[in-house]
């Protein structure tokens, strides 16, 4: 192909308001344009790499089975009221009204319609397991969009989904299409983990996520470094951590210590003093987070409850677990938390100020108030507080004592150098990730809600059981791009690489220059191989360098008038810049042993 | 591949709200599943012959240099304010707004955002000319969806679009993409014509339509009998036929006649009695249309014009030539013709009542009324009219000396048997025909709006000139059933049926007869044919064939115990029924052999 032909159009400059490597380099490179916020054209370059990558995942679940099908974008109100999602999806779900005033939204994921389609054309049996899948543009209206294709608002996804008769058969489908992942973002030739996840508004019972791992990643990953435990640190466990003995239990001080303009843990600690302590230890002071979760009422309506959260000074408390543990459908940091507990920022604590109970002017009624304390803190005594009074601090805190009908359990963000809960051998190591796919089985969740049973061989109706199985197509292409490029440029594993060879003419005003390039263009095509020829006038060699390494093909052939005086046309591989000079005649055994080596590194260096 | 691992759920009955063969047949075979009003989902089957004419698609115009990219579905307000069009286009533009309160609608078509690609990515004619295409789904909110995938609000469209640096080179794409399309229709396998088109709201200057012929096909089609002169109906001229000599011109007589009840023009006719006539020919009459021609204000507002349409009493008018002529946004019916008029329908004639002009008591300004007369009566005389008194008709109209400033042009419906008016020579044939295609020349409609421009080889700043060219995939499927079906069912065009052999086990609890068939799947397979295979236990044969003429793939195999006692199994042609007995050993070359006989004779039966 001839670049003169292909829309490319490179950028010398960094755009404005590309804020990550993937979303500037695609934009440079000519691969993409914002057409509005989260909402990209995919120009000819950058839909090359993406029809690459569904052509894999295609080829990767044909293996398993899977059948394609496609549904539609816009998806009537009725089956999201069905399945409750309607009120509970939030803002991400973009909902419109067609001319005839009926509700719609844009499909931001699709359970409710598989769902519907199977338990219109499923009845026995016999019929499953089924696993049905699509590749779709899908939208979702993210409140802050950015990073350019890796959290945009519309996005092409595969979308999986399957259909069981019992537990047991929708594991081993969960199992099957985990193992699918990894044979799909082995072949993507990217460094990559499946990890352990939290399942969040979604719902269902297990789910690894697959990450491809890139510094720039949005997700924390911790993974042991003796045993297989790898997750995304929203989930992790916290190792368990016996409380810190503080000597026999004082009684509550209340306000004991003033701590005038001392906000941070750190120098509170230090700020203690009374007859026995000058400062403190950190893990001796205690923090509460008061957070507002929201659960679903009657019809529309929504139930708001308070909840203060107790952790050690020196842990960070994960709010993932409190959402989980309270089954919520919201978590917030309580907007007006100061106003509910009386004093100023860095001074708020777990109990009400004396005599007030502050919180109740808020009408909050009593079952709407939820202590959850980090199992580090069970025993634990001599604590010091907020004392809901500006500058003031307690002392002498004990969760077990203060706060009746708490509730102990684990809280806090785990770490890197946590020891591993799992083996209790080794210890967590951090690594960064960005989410590109997910497994999850989804058990009956849709299946009873949307009536979705199949008649076993008794002829008793039962819910089937699903999974759910999703691979963000686009983020994928971005995220291959975050974890491989260089200062220049781009540097495309091979697979989703929109071409293969970048073949660039030095000198297209010459004869013999044009006639060897286009010959080679030929014969590497004939090959097999995907060659885009850089035959553009007027460019001086070292622009056509820097354009090609923008692009990052894996091979460039470069054919100029001085080396065919020698003879020879000189071969580069884009990520070890090993450059060579090759005889044209040699060229394209040349570029096959290119190849050949390129994807057996790419194989080994494939995720475990 | 096994039909039991497959999502096939066929019906016997057939759907209640299925109005079309294609949708009926599509929705009986487990092709599609409605999910609201014009949204269906494509399940898998369905899928299959969608992606094969994709493939047909992308493989015709890759030979013209077409580059493939994509576009998104929801496209900003502002384009569409920049087009002007955000205003024009009517409710089946579906408008919606983001969390944000932002404007945003969802694509039915793409000018705007192409226009907007290349205006950023192409600034020198050496770029020129460029071929931009998409394969994507759209939404149009039509008021009335119907006819299955034939008329939906969601499908799958390929948008294509070509710049130019004048209009000789955008001519020149044109034809290029006119015989790509035919080649694309001539592979797919069914009869089709080119037909000359009107530009329709989408503006323009030079348009083809291309049909499938069908007898269900919402559009009338001529053809000359004699030329190559095919057009749609809405476009086709009529010929210039001289005015009837009706005698001396005689004055207006007013309210002449009573025409109690009588409102058909032909009992009219007959009712003119006086003291030379007992009678009148039905082309002595003429018949007035009011309507109301809408257009662009300040602003968001509109201007109504008011347009009375005069045509002889035996001639039909074609709304789309007034609409041409007139340049109108829209054109509709008068709401309150008869208010405006003062008289009861049948008696509505093109002159207000005496004395009253009935027409100013509504404030129409003076240059908001226009007279359009068909050529037919220019000249004409002594011709009957509506009196605007209800019963009552005068006679002696005559169109030039009572209408002043009236614009005589060709304002009716072409018909079968008119003379062509390209040669001269031949009559008109008439078709019935769906519109699947349509190749536009835009001219710089969309590149003057928005300021798409190239910089010639003199430095000097031209606007592109643009030609976009579309085919409703989805819609083509549907069509191509609607051409190719029979009492049993569908009768699949080879190049896109769903499967091309269904291999029916006709006794799968036998081993023998389920070895055979198990190994005549793996053999054609290897041979390079798709083949579904009923292996479904508990199935009479008669049901395995109903099911299999339902689904209408090319070519059936069936095998049996029975047949094996003979060593034979049967092969179906499933458009001709000829049946025959083949051993198996022969059957894959029997096969091949029938499928090249498919497509060849495809090859003769393509379009013109």
């Amino acid at each position: 192909m001839k670049q003169t032909k292909m829309l490319i159009q490179t950028l010398r400059e960094v755009p404005r308001d590309a804020d990550v490597v993937s979303q500037q380099l695609m934009m440079r490179a000519g691969m993409i344009q914002k057409l509005a916020a989260g909402i990209y054209d995919y120009l000819p370059l950058a839909l090359r790499s993406i029809r690459k990558f569904e052509q894999i995942v295609r080829e990767e679940l044909a293996k398993d089975g899977c059948q394609e099908l496609l549904m539609p974008t816009v998806q009537p109100a009725e089956l999201w009221q069905e399945s409750t999602r309607w009120s509970f999806y939030g803002k991400e779900l973009l909902r419109l009204k067609d001319r005839k005033d009926a509700e719609f939204c844009l499909g931001p994921t699709h359970e409710e319609v598989i769902t519907d389609i199977v338990r219109k054309n499923v009845r026995s049996y016999k019929q499953l397991p089924m696993n049905l899948f699509q590749v779709q543009t899908k939208f979702r209206d993210e409140i802050r969009p950015r990073f350019g294709l890796m959290r945009g608002r519309e996005f092409i996804m595969k979308d999986g989904y399957s259909f069981h008769v019992d537990d047991a058969d929708a594991d081993k489908g969960y199992w099957e299409m985990f193992n699918a992942y990894k044979r799909i973002f082995s072949r993507l030739g990217v460094k990559f983990r499946p990890v352990e996840a939290d399942s969040g508004a979604i719902g269902g019972s297990f789910t690894h996520e697959f990450h491809v791992l890139a510094g720039s990643g949005e997700d924390g990953i911790l993974s042991c470094d003796s045993c297989e435990y790898t997750s995304n640190v929203e989930k992790t466990e916290a190792p368990r951590i016996p409380a810190v003995d503080h000597g026999p239990a004082q009684g509550l001080s209340r306000s004991h210590f003033r701590t005038p303009g001392i906000t941070a843990m750190e120098e509170q600690a230090k700020a203690f003093k009374d007859d026995a302590h000058d400062g403190l230890p950190l893990h001796q002071t205690s923090k509460v987070y008061w957070l507002t979760a929201e659960f679903p009422g009657e019809g529309d309506a929504t139930r708001q409850v308070a909840v203060a959260c107790v952790l050690r000074g020196d842990h960070e408390l994960n709010p993932v677990k409190v959402k989980n543990y309270l089954g919520a459908a919201d978590l917030q940091p309580m907007a007006d938390g100061e106003d509910f507990c009386g004093a100023a920022p860095g001074f708020l604590g777990p109990l009400p100020q004396e005599g007030t109970r502050h919180w109740a002017l808020h009408q909050a009624p009593k079952d709407a108030l939820v202590y959850l304390v980090d199992r580090s803190l069970e025993g634990a005594v001599n604590l010091t507080c907020g004392a809901n009074v500006t500058e003031c601090h307690h002392f002498g805190f004990d969760p077990k004592r203060d706060l009746p009908g708490a509730v102990f359990l684990d809280l806090r963000m785990a770490q890197e150098g946590d020891l591993c809960p799992r083996c209790g051998k080794g210890h967590f190591q951090a690594f960064r990730g960005i989410e590109v796919g997910q497994v999850f089985k989804l058990g009956t969740k849709y299946s009873r809600k949307m009536n979705c049973v199949y008649v076993d061989e008794h002829g008793k109706e039962n819910p089937m059981v699903m999974g759910c199985y999703g691979i963000g197509i686009t983020r994928t292409v971005a995220a291959a791009i975050e974890q491989n490029y260089d200062a220049d440029g781009i540097v495309w594993p091979w697979p989703i690489a929109p071409y293969q060879v970048h073949l660039l003419d030095l000198d297209p005003g010459n004869g013999e220059v044009r006639g060897v390039a286009d010959g080679l263009e030929r014969d590497l095509e004939a090959a097999g191989f995907e060659v885009l020829h850089d035959d553009r006038e007027g460019l001086s060699p070292g622009a056509k360098f820097k354009d090609a390494d923008l692009l990052g093909f894996p091979l460039r052939v470069m054919v100029g008038s001085k080396g065919l005086k020698d003879g020879v046309v000189e071969l580069k591989d884009r990520r070890t810049k090993e450059l060579r000079k090759v005889q044209p005649a040699a060229l394209v055994a040349e570029v096959m042993e290119a190849r050949d080596r390129i994807l057996r590194e790419l194989e080994i260096q494939g995720g475990r």
